[in-house]
């Protein structure tokens, strides 16, 4: 790594910043309620995304963009749970950043949304070091991963508000050890919540839908 | 993306080439064999590794080098197959290049090995845009994550020799579509190799460990 590529990166991370505190305050001003997704390639977020937004639909005006580097096949997916969701392919580029996110927004009327969830390219590090302007970033990690992973991946743990522990319907063929994989979430960030969920039996779904619409409740007119 | 930033990565990326390039020669000139690893995070490369090594160890002279952002847990690990073994911890670098490959063999002399391990950090997208200087690279793809990683991460497929299923014991609990998965690897990368292990009941490890010692009698004296 040259000092240059790191005073370049340094400017580039500075106009991501600048840029997700502007889409942070359009957030709040229009009442919608970002959340972010981020975790390994294949930790089940689309899978889980497509069952939260389908128990919220009902009740809540629900957007959402996915980020890949390739395909529509996510966006396609959690189409089948609410249709307004646009597919950020991002090419070769490991995260998605507040540019991308914004100009995915346009033409959409967030006064209009009560919730907007962003799922990230899977990736454990780095989309840690953009900030999208979400009000709540979860971290899944999922139960055939290995316990050791927050350990090896500090960062994306420590810019997480929640930790959430997928495919717990694998954990005992996986031999997952649940309070190992706890011990090291709250070594990297002591305190941090941890909700345990199985999209495929529903287990720990109640209490996502919960903490989503807590967050709003918290914020009262709008987050 | 500014057009600064891509120049500036053009520039370290030529240079990791040349790096590259010299590494290969001197593993060339050594007669070591080098067959790097590379996946997402917690697709099972370290306990793959830890078998491979250990059904090879009796007949060959084996050196592993294990990178991650943070801990020496896999170095830990894989010493139990192997005691020559080191850990390359990369900070918030997502992916080993060609300079820290150098670095970690100092003092090594490569000529008395015959092969070589290289494990990736747990990423597919950052680690394919850089040659090690290895004469194999896999890539693994574990029966939990999801049939369609490859068409969704095209590039690091593309920059790797074998595919290599993992976790296959899990295949019928996360009922993993073995004939899709195949099917986009193969779109990515036509006739590419595919092999299917699993760690754990020793499936596989027979065709991989044959594989690798073809590497090695193909290119007759040394690789």
């Amino acid at each position: 790594m040259t000092p240059r590529l790191i005073e370049v990166r340094a400017n580039i991370l500075k106009e991501n910043d600048v840029l997700a505190r502007q889409l942070r305050q359009r957030f709040k001003r229009a009442g919608v309620c970002v959340v972010s997704f981020v975790s390994s390639p294949g930790s089940g977020k689309t899978t889980f995304l497509e069952k939260l937004m389908g128990r919220m639909a009902a009740r809540h005006r629900i957007a959402a963009l996915v980020g890949d580097l390739a395909t529509e096949n996510d966006a396609a997916r959690l189409r089948r749970a609410c249709p307004q969701v646009r597919q950020i392919t991002t090419g070769t580029a490991c995260h998605l950043d507040a540019k991308m996110v914004a100009a995915a927004l346009e033409g959409w009327v967030l006064e209009e949304l009560d919730y907007l969830f962003i799922e990230n390219v899977g990736n454990l590090v780095c989309p840690s070091s953009y900030d999208l302007g979400e009000q709540m970033r979860v971290v899944l990690l999922s139960a055939t991963e290995g316990e050791d992973k927050p350990l090896k991946y500090p960062t994306i743990f420590n810019t997480a508000d929640v930790a959430m522990i997928t495919k717990m319907d694998l954990a005992v063929a996986a031999e997952f050890d649940l309070e190992a994989a706890r011990r090291s979430i709250l070594t990297v960030r002591p305190g941090m919540r941890i909700v345990e969920v199985s999209a495929k039996t529903g287990a720990g779904m109640a209490e996502t839908v919960a903490m989503v619409e807590g967050l709003r409740v918290r914020a009262q007119a709008g987050c």
